[in-house]
């Protein structure tokens, strides 16, 4: 069973509904508004696992912090919203000593400064492995929020920089593509721009050919990738198609946006549906629940 | 290090302080009020760790989800709040197959609509061990949250039932205790009663000793026990003074509160010193930091 199965089977069961909920399970965050609110709050959660999403003798622990923080960063981004505040559960591994704590810290604390995202709460634990779970808490004026469901045919499809520098970097660990694993840079600013403009937004987390998969699902569409893709240097084609971790926007738009790169156009079709050389692209990005790196 | 001083030093560090946040680290829950809001938002995180919060081979899959969202809503409630909804992280273990997930939502989703606390959100992810991390959102009217800094010497210290029975529970997997334990019920209702009336107030998650310890030095003042403990039937006083995950309130007020029951007072003295038959009492309850199951 895949992530995309199993969240259908729990969103049908979970059929949430409640005061002040307007969007649940499905988007890279769920919307709330507080009573009374002017704004509209965006919620994500990310978890960040040994030997799933990084390994200890690979990852030093400032990386490991700031990749666990900038996960959620990169979901607010995709819906344009502007960080409010995080919390941090955190289970401690018996092989870490206070050093490596103080630096895992340091990592997470130097991006929730530099995105004005202070660290408000969370939970504690001694356990075998390292796991964290990071939530973020973002705001959008109300009705604003950047979801992956508005795109429609005829929108172009754009990213908002170069693909499978990651994927490149987790391969090769240096120069700037290691960079752009370790220390990925959140698109909060590109967010903040998109609002009113883009159709439909999503974070690449996972690889293009499966976050445009989602992204086609929610909207009901086909898309189809026309324009050349901007492939990060080094990195190889199916890097840039299927490699994860670029933490670059993905989004529809009925209008160029200055800086963006068009890469395609949503079309009817299948829903999910995504064509790239006159073939149907594989959904083969990382899919969290069914791989491990 | 224990939790107490790993908690301290984080929050030295993160030195929260953001648009909206009224409270940061160091109580059941942080405060957030959304822009132009007429309520105040209460957030608490927990984790719930196999090996570390429960075995597979003694807790059924519907106990896990019921306690990992039951842990959230205890927080919620010492803080005088009412739920709103929930966010929940998933390491579905590779031992886990479609029925074990499919119980473990059971058990957490009946909670969640008891409680009208939907389930808005969350992460996946396959791991070696199962692990969960839970959010739950609340909310108090304006500047209504009970804290856990505000016993006064003088006030009444009281708790909401017997205690020790979640302990006796663990210990002999049978009867009332061990419902105590397994599907413990947060004390909602009672939390709301407590509003504008508590002086302080914590949940009993760690066992009353420990969890006294924490609301006198946050509270900057030291207890005396010098009521009757009311003990769980057949738990033995030990367990009623450092027992874990009773999930009752305990609460510090001016005036008696129907329903709760007097165990001691408020008292000028050394933060965090709690005296019961004339000695000091040590804080040893369920530390997660320190300890495992």
């Amino acid at each position: 069973m895949s992530e995309i199965d199993l969240l259908r089977r729990i969103a049908r069961k979970a059929r949430a509904a409640g005061r002040g909920l307007l969007l649940g399970i499905g988007d890279d965050c769920a919307i709330f508004r507080s009573r009374g609110a002017s704004e509209d709050l965006l919620f994500t959660t990310d978890m960040m696992l040994e030997d799933v999403h990084f390994r200890r003798g690979t990852h030093p622990p400032e990386t490991v912090g700031w990749k666990a923080l900038a996960r959620g960063l990169s979901d607010i981004a995709a819906m344009g919203g502007q960080p409010r505040f995080c919390l941090l559960s955190l289970a401690v591994p018996r092989w870490a000593g206070q050093d490596w704590i103080d630096a895992f810290y340091k990592g997470f604390l130097a991006l929730a400064r530099k995105t004005s995202t202070p660290l408000v709460g969370g939970d504690l634990a001694r356990a075998e492995r390292m796991s964290c779970d990071v939530v973020v808490c973002g705001a959008v004026p109300p009705g604003k929020a950047l979801r992956r469901d508005g795109a429609r045919p005829g929108d172009g499809i754009y990213v908002t920089g170069p693909l499978g520098g990651a994927a490149l970097g987790l391969e090769t660990h240096s120069g700037a593509a290691w960079k752009k694993h370790s220390k990925p840079e959140p698109r909060l600013d590109f967010g903040l721009r998109l609002r009113g403009r883009a159709t439909a937004a999503i974070d690449l987390s996972d690889g293009l050919s499966l976050d445009l998969h989602r992204l086609c699902l929610a909207s009901r569409c086909a898309a189809v990738l026309d324009g050349e893709i901007p492939v990060f240097p080094g990195a190889t084609l199916a890097q840039a198609l299927h490699g994860g971790e670029d933490y670059e926007l993905l989004f529809t738009a009925r209008t160029a946006v200055k800086g963006a790169i068009r890469i395609g156009a949503i079309k009817k079709g299948r829903p999910g549906l995504v064509e790239f050389e006159g073939k149907p692209l594989e959904p083969s990005g990382y899919d969290h629940f069914t791989r491990a790196i």
